[in-house]
This record gives C-alpha cells, sequence and structure tokens, in this order.
C-alpha cells in the first residue's frame, strides 16, 4: 500500500468551512462547503462530521463563520446557540462554541477563527503525545487488535488509539492491525480501515465476534482501544464490544491498551456503574449498511457503549503518559499534571 | 405476537420439490419448486435450502425426484451423484443422496421417497427429544441468548438450541430471547429472529458484541447455541462468536448449554485443537446485507467457525438426554446410547 495523504477533517477555506463528508466514506472522498452557519448545522445533524474533539472544533469553527458573515453581535450570538444545539448531546461541540464565542467578544472574527484553529492545534499536539507515548507499546512487527473508529476524521488531526498505532508505524515499527467492523454503525469498517490504508498501514477487517478466536490461536500481539469516557477508578465506558474484548484479551494473556486524552478522564464518576449507557434507534441494528436485514417488525437492543472494568485495563495511555494501576492514582495524578499545560 | 405456521423448509409436492427459499427471508415467504433435479442443485448452490441436516433431506429428495423424472436406473444414478457434489463440502447432502440411493436400488422410486421422508421425520424426533430434555434448563420467564440459527429452516422440522427454546415455550416458560445477528452472514437477524416471530416468541435483536454487556448487567439467565462438531472432549466447533459468548456467559455465572445431536458428536477428534476451522471469502465481511461497507480494495479475515472448549460448556443436550463434564465419558454414552436407536 502506498500511502496517500488524509485530507483535513475540517479547515477554514476561503470565508467558508470545509468539512471531508464522513457520510461519503469509504466509497467517495467528497466535501462540503459550509458558507453559513445554517449548513453547517444541517451537516452536523446529518453526521457528515462527528466524533467528540472534531465536533468541538466544528462548534469554534461555526462562531467564527457567524462572525465572518453575520452583521451584529446579536445575530452571531444566536447562531453560535444554534450550532451548540446542533446535536444535544455532544458536549465538546457546545464548549466548542463556548469557546470561541468568549474569544469572538473579546477579539471580534478574527479572534474567533483563532480560538477554533487553536483549538485543532492543540488537539493535534495532544494525540501525538499519546502517540509518541503509547508507540513504544507496539512490538516490532506486532499485530494489533483495534475497535471502533479513533482516527484523524474523529479527533481532526491525528487520532487516539489510531494515533498509537500510527506512531508505531512512524517509529518503523512496522505494525499490522485487525480492525473490528464494529456493528452497528460499522465504524471499523468504514472509517479505520479508510484512514489505515490512507496511511500505508497494514490492516485486515473481522467481524467483531472473530477477535475471540484470533486472539486464541495466538495472532493478536496487543489491543488497542479508544475511549469516551474513564471513571476515577479506571473503569472505561467506550464503544460496544470494547468490553467482550478486553476479556477475550485478559484471558488469553494479551495486554489491553486505552488511548485517550486526559479530557476523557471523568473524577467525578467514582467508578463505571455511574456511567449512564446510551441506548440509540433499534433501526441501526435492524439495518447495515442502509438494507434492513432483520424482519419488518423486529425490535432491538441497541445500547451504544459498554464499561470495561479496570482490571481488565493493562493501562491509559493519556497525553500526558502511561498510567497503570492502580488507576486511582495514577489517572488524578495525570489531570493534575495536564492541568499545568494547555488542557487537551 | 401471534403465532403463524412455519411453512415446511422442505417437501414433496405433485411430484416435485418445493423448498422455502431462505434467500427472501426475512422481507418475503416465497418457495421455489424443483421439477428436475438441475434446478435442484441451482437452489442448493444458491443457498436457498442451507443447514446441514436440512441438506441431507434436500439430498435424499434429490434422488426421489430424480428416479420420478428419469427413464433408467443409469440417468438416475447419474443425476444422484450430481446433486451429491452441489456443494462439495456438505457431507450431509452426500449422506442423503447415498442413503436414498440405496433405498432406490432396492426399492425403486416410491422407495427412495419413502427414504427422504423417513429423513425428515428422524430429524424432527431427534429435535424433539433434545427439546424435551433441554426445555427445563430454560427458567420460567427467563432470558435466552442464542447465536446463529438452529431452527426448523436448517434441521427441517423444529430445531436444536432453537428447538429447546421452543420446546421450553410450548411447557408455558414463556422465554424471551436476545438474538445475536451474527456476522457476517447475519443468519440470527434473518433466520432466527423470523422463525421465533413466526412462532408467537418474544424475540430481540442484539448485534453480536452487546451480548457481553448484557450478560454484565445480569439481563440473561441462559446461553444456548447449536454445534458443527463436538469433539470426543467436549471442545465444541461452532459458528464465529460462539467462543466470545461462552467466554462472556462464564465470566458473569451464567449457564453455557450446547444443544445437537449425537450425529454431531464425532468421537475421533480427540479435541478442538484437531478441527479445521473454513476460512470463508472475504466478500462476506466486506459487505452486509449485500452492500459494500469497507473500502473496495479491503482485506479481510473471515473464520466462519471458532472453538469453544469444553470446560466453558455446561453440558451439552442431545437427543438422548443432557450429557455433562467430564464430557469424554457421558459423550461416549450418548453416542452409544443413541446407537441403539435409530440415529439421528
Amino acid at each position: 500500500m502506498t500511502p496517500r495523504e488524509i485530507p483535513p477533517t475540517i479547515e477554514w477555506r476561503r470565508g467558508a468551512v470545509r468539512l471531508l463528508d464522513q457520510r461519503a466514506l469509504p466509497a467517495r472522498v467528497r466535501f462540503v462547503n459550509c458558507r453559513d452557519t445554517d449548513s453547517l448545522c444541517r451537516a452536523i445533524q446529518t453526521l457528515a462530521i462527528r466524533g467528540a474533539p472534531a465536533l468541538g472544533v466544528a462548534g469554534a469553527y461555526g462562531v467564527a463563520l457567524a462572525a465572518h458573515t453575520l452583521p451584529t453581535k446579536r445575530q452571531v450570538r444566536a447562531a453560535a446557540a444554534r450550532v451548540a444545539r446542533a446535536r444535544p448531546t455532544a458536549v465538546n461541540l457546545a464548549r466548542g462554541v463556548e469557546q470561541a464565542l468568549a474569544a469572538f467578544e473579546r477579539d471580534g472574527p478574527s479572534g474567533a477563527l483563532a480560538e477554533a484553529e487553536r483549538l485543532v492545534a492543540l488537539d493535534i499536539m495532544c494525540n501525538r503525545a499519546i502517540g509518541a507515548h503509547g508507540a513504544g507499546l507496539v512490538p516490532v512487527n506486532g499485530v494489533v487488535v483495534t475497535h471502533c473508529h479513533t482516527g484523524a476524521l474523529a479527533c481532526p488531526g491525528y487520532g487516539t488509539a489510531l494515533g498509537v498505532i500510527r506512531a508505531a508505524a512512524e517509529e518503523g515499527r512496522v505494525p499490522r492491525v485487525m480492525v473490528d467492523e464494529t456493528r452497528p454503525l460499522l465504524q471499523g469498517a468504514r472509517l479505520t480501515m479508510w484512514e489505515l490504508e490512507q496511511l500505508g498501514i497494514n490492516c485486515t477487517l473481522i467481524p467483531d465476534a472473530a477477535a475471540a478466536s484470533l486472539l486464541a490461536r495466538d495472532e493478536v500481539d496487543v489491543a488497542i482501544v479508544g475511549a469516551d469516557r474513564i471513571a476515577a477508578n479506571g473503569d472505561v465506558a467506550n464503544k460496544i464490544g470494547t468490553y467482550p474484548l478486553a476479556l477475550a484479551a485478559r484471558h488469553h494473556g494479551v495486554p489491553f491498551y486505552v488511548a485517550a486524552p486526559t479530557s476523557t478522564i471523568d473524577l467525578d464518576a467514582e467508578s463505571g456503574a455511574g456511567i449512564v449507557i446510551e441506548e440509540r434507534p433499534p433501526e441501526e441494528v435492524t439495518h447495515a449498511g442502509g438494507v434492513e436485514i432483520a424482519p419488518a417488525d423486529a425490535s432491538a437492543r441497541n445500547p451504544a457503549f459498554d464499561v470495561t472494568p479496570a482490571r481488565l485495563v493493562t493501562a491509559v495511555i493519556t497525553e500526558v503518559g502511561i498510567a497503570r494501576p492502580p488507576f486511582r492514582r495514577s489517572l488524578a495524578s495525570h489531570v493534575r499534571r495536564a492541568g499545568v499545560s494547555p488542557r487537551c
């Protein structure tokens, strides 16, 4: 495979916000050009862009767009509020809007734009630090299994778990990657496979339920996944399917690493028991790739995340370094140490 | 849900073999009428009928069809050989042809047809015995998780793991069933969901990787699956995804039962280590429901089965009864006791 460039997930181009349209991937590389906040809101709502860090940046660019296209401060504030509400459960989106709006109030339109670009730079810096700390955990010529998508499309410049794999490849460790397809939304099949191919990293798609038998057959050296939220005790909430992967890895003595910025660590959550698991629409399970796969009236359960207990986690890789058990102490220390540098 | 009848998977109708077309399910209930062995071969090759026991019966009906439509013994034998080769790896298909051909040589066309109908009756009897032995293992109002498809469409009249669930329902135990969708071919989503709905049994579709977190949340009482082959020591080869389900069930103290006729027990295989796992075409993984879900040039692994080690199996339910550990002794005893009655 020859490496090809991954286009920027989101960028400011001639007074507009250009998004890499993730709905069209992997079949087509297509862009959405948003010239006003309404079209950006539509793009966010229809998942042209997704992933928590990318949404944070999209929120900030949304404010910059409003500031450059609307004549009054009042209109800018109203448009910013609409962008923040485009996906109500996405905390990062509202936070990105808030940060860019504060910069706008202080320094005007160019302040908002500078803030959006600072957020992108911060995310890339943070992801590169995670990659640098984690790369050495990937054995030379080793096989990594990963779940879901944690790459540059979600984290606007580099990636978390995929960032570690990418950094290992850049160090010449020549990793091979087994990619869980990640039903129901198939982020592994659609996005992770595409990104790894663009990067020229050897990758193989597997059904989620095939990972355990590859582990049993000694065909995997290490598991690396991302996280949506990490509790104070080290319990990890991540995409559904992470927990059975962790169980199988432990059963076969394969290390299980979680790569995530310290901003994912929630010291207010004592353990995973307190994390509410979002149940998403059953249609995502009764369909695959847009096609109905079950009887028309079938009922389905669709928990979006699961919780991997801390005892199955070998270490958490953050921008600060590698946090090992006991996690209550090491994670709190990472959060403290991250606090003194620009927070990811 | 109101129970509806499941039409026969395969039957003899006015000199032809009528198949319930499993390619059209669950969207449509459609039949294929085979008036000659060529059309039956095509139906077998294109998976209008599948599942080991159903293929055995299809082979026998194929000989009956040849015997009723072709003028000479030589032509009947040649047509029978073509049916036997329609799917070269399906042992049951060739065995069904062989049994019906022996009956044809002995008793002519009506002998072949009688043999096909005897095989159907035997399979139903065997499945019903499995169901009767296993039904009591399903707690009243209990939640069962199952994997892949083991129902009447594959075992021409009743089912193995699904037969146990069905028998539990007939005994008034009111089971609720969590159905793994079973990627890549989605037999759980397409066929198990359809059959359970026809039977009026409460069923819910889940992504394969969601079973572990339902087990972790205490939402499942028992796991019941089928088997493709059981080794002398109790190791079970079954559809990919069975092993991670067994791991999660054990981890959460939930019993894991395997329901299969004694004909599935292979006393010549010492353990699962000797069972060769078929790797199927990667296209099954890069597609879902007929739609491409990965980059066009993506490579994929597609092991069709995995091996669940005997220590994760609570018991094996056969037509003889319930075999518990130590399996080497109990399974051999089941095979011996089955040998004295008509072998399933």
